[in-house]
């Protein structure tokens, strides 16, 4: 129990790296404030509450370590644009030529475009009331907001913390680059998914993972003890935390140090291919193999394969455990436009500007593939969905898909309208759930608006 | 002594910013290594190593915090490309449009005259055996070298563990962009360098710093007592450290934190004026006052006024403290073309593709300014030279002018032979005279080998 405890202490006092906490130390911080109602969208955000303002800005308005404070709302607001000057962080080089501009329209149908979209309507999932496009990016805490059209951009708005030239934490999206690197390897026959986990890492032979087949790492269908009920001090998610944290070790610290140093030690629980389960730790452990079968780290096959490539307009970075290894799970900052790119990218199935970057297969696989069986119903507003190479495949004729990460990060792209959306949000707490209803039929809408317009 | 026992623990096992460090960790980590000889920049080299090679790298191949241990030879040599993995930093934008682009010859005039230069001789400092350029690039441990004539791009090399789209730390070259910074805004009239400190920073007031002008700051000749003998464990270095280190603090941690909190603890010795005392705490307050000034913190205005408009082709980026103020004193790392543009700009007096982006005096004032006299002795290849605005005056009539740092970084700027020269090395011990006397000459041989050139 000392033990115990003082690797609790060591999580709360130094930070894990996030995305461990992203999903813990969010949850853990918000109950409290959740009771009352949070700070609204304009009232938190970071401009007026002044954080980091001044020089030195006054001490209360100073965010720094640990996680449990620099990411807890509404602290978060400011610190998912600033997450390197937190954390050791490695660069998704864009390259050294000039990027590939974005198409707009005339600035004059551009203004008018935008005026037109954030008077949209939608109603709300289980409301009556309708609301507002621009309603709902503050409903939703929004940061940034991208829609391309036919490949145009026709809506862009920057609030909170991020800007043009900024970076925004992607959250759980960076599983969807994991993902679709992971998806590029295999149609170009680099990576065998129905290859056992250990037949590419040894090291998990006879271990939790070590029988699960890649695919189902990357459909996220392995059977895994991982709990991850903050509540619980023997809850997995800890031992994790401490793992993964870039800071020193205390002095004497026994337990794994770094992704891959952890993940051999996940116990089996249950059957693969069983059911999905959501898990940061598939994630991690699809770095690993992608990694391992590439001979380059997420961040360099990041930048090879997309970043360099799609012409991004700012490199993007990826924190890091103490060993160096990119968090595949969580890590990614971005910039927005440059995720608009990406998203044009998996619209058009590996092709940019004409050239094709990589197999179509990459791409319809994932959409073709998850099972919708196996998908559960924790996710009610994605009912009959799928998750397929870390992507979410919406139910519905339209064949949305979509990278989502916690507190509202959402690449979503709609080919039934020719559409690229992407929201970067703070939303106080970690919970899509909550964060759907004001999002899903307003995109629906979007989309709906898009596909009859004229232009 | 229990609490100094305990602060000097703190030091040892967990990282001060870099730099605080830069100098402390290399001296103690070198002498054992010194009495040997140490290894040769090609035994050394990274790649050789084979540092963090491997996923993952063997475990004796990891390369992670303390930085008593990432910042020992020969683990440096792998870390000052690397520093942002192991350190949270900020962001110096470039923008987002396309770099300036540098000036080439034809790719086969480049080449011979790579040739020509390699091949160019020398004769060290106090050694009667002649050298020739390239074994100079391996007896300094270079890791780039660009050489910028008339403009043109004439010679650039990678070795160690940089390329050209990758960073490199440019340890104490920080300081004279910190300095051309402040001299911008002296020139600009928005920075009195007549002012006392306390007049912008009354923080300081009564204090060591407070009675000294900014000038005095600006050229490093304040009196102060700050004493940087890492033998002795009552030595200021390690409050400085404990205080600037980025790290979550110990649970009952006294001393001051971050840069700005420690400065007004500085206390005086001697008198302000007097003599110049290379020290990096100058820096720091330098970057303090033209933030106050400014409004901007230091990398948004090395963004603002030096990386957009230069055109680099790189972001740059400074380790920061636990309060995220940039390192002033030492936190910079960059691409070593940027770096090239931005000795281009001090030759061309603040003129960049025919725009001039501050007024000339920013530069002039830099040139014509500290004071000989006051210089001393400490630098043996350098008598006669001066300390200006946190550039390194150098005696002789070519008027040529320099920022340094530790471990073999320079851009040197030679006006007679309308050259730019940027090294950057990982030279084994952090102590700069023992590199001049295979730099100097050589610098001076290729500023004649260049005034002869045809081209």
């Amino acid at each position: 129990m000392t033990v115990l405890r003082s690797v609790l202490r060591r999580f709360v006092a130094s930070p894990t790296a996030l995305g461990a906490g992203l999903a813990a130390v969010s949850l853990l911080a918000v109950p409290a404030a959740a009771q009352t109602a949070p700070l609204s969208a304009q009232e938190s955000d970071p401009a007026v509450m002044g954080w980091m303002k001044g020089f030195p800005p006054p001490r209360d308005r100073i965010i720094t370590q640990p996680e449990s404070v620099y990411f807890s709302f509404p602290k978060l607001r400011w610190s998912v644009c600033h997450l390197r000057e937190l954390l050791p962080t490695e660069e998704i080089s864009r390259g050294l030529g000039a990027p590939r501009p974005l198409e707009y329209p005339p600035p004059y149908q551009f203004a008018n475009e935008r005026q037109a979209i954030d008077a949209l309507t939608f109603k709300p999932i289980d409301s009556d009331k309708t609301m507002t496009w621009e309603e709902s990016l503050y409903a939703n805490y929004t940061d940034g907001l991208l829609i391309l059209h036919k490949g145009r951009v026709v809506y862009e708005r920057y609030l909170g913390c991020l800007n043009p030239d900024g970076k925004h934490a992607a959250m759980s999206m960076t599983k969807s680059v994991t993902g679709l690197l992971a998806s590029i390897l295999v149609a170009e026959g680099k990576l065998n998914d129905s290859a056992l986990v250990s037949d590419i890492i040894p090291e998990v032979k006879g271990k939790g993972y070590g029988s699960a087949t890649v695919r189902q790492v990357m459909n996220m269908t392995t059977g895994l003890k991982f709990s991850e009920d903050y509540s619980d001090p023997d809850a997995d998610i800890w031992r994790y935390s401490a793992a993964v944290s870039p800071l020193p070790k205390a002095e004497h610290f026994q337990g794994p140090s770094g992704y891959w140093d952890y993940l051999p030690t996940v116990e089996a629980q249950g059957q693969h291919g069983a059911a999905f389960h959501y898990k940061t730790i598939d994630a991690d452990m699809l770095g690993w193999i992608v990694s391992r079968v590439s001979g380059k780290s997420v961040t360099e096959l990041a930048s090879e394969r997309l970043w360099q490539p799609i012409g991004a307009e700012q490199d993007a970075y990826m924190t890091v455990d103490g060993t160096g290894v990119p968090f595949a799970g969580g890590g990614l900052s971005a910039g927005l436009r440059d995720l608009g790119r990406l998203g044009l990218l998996m619209l058009n199935e590996g092709v940019v500007g004409g050239e094709r970057l990589f197999p179509a297969e990459a791409v319809r696989s994932i959409r073709e593939g998850g099972d919708a069986s196996k998908f559960g119903t924790n996710y009610p507003a994605l009912l009959g969905g799928r998750y397929s190479s870390m992507w979410w495949i919406y139910p519905g004729q339209e064949g949305v898909f979509a990278a989502r990460g916690v507190h509202g990060q959402t690449i979503y792209v709609d080919p039934s309208a020719d559409m690229v959306l992407v929201r970067f949000a703070s939303y106080p707490r970690a919970e899509n759930p909550l964060i759907d209803p004001t999002s899903l039929p307003a995109f629906r809408a979007m989309a709906e608006y898009l596909k009859s317009s004229p232009n």
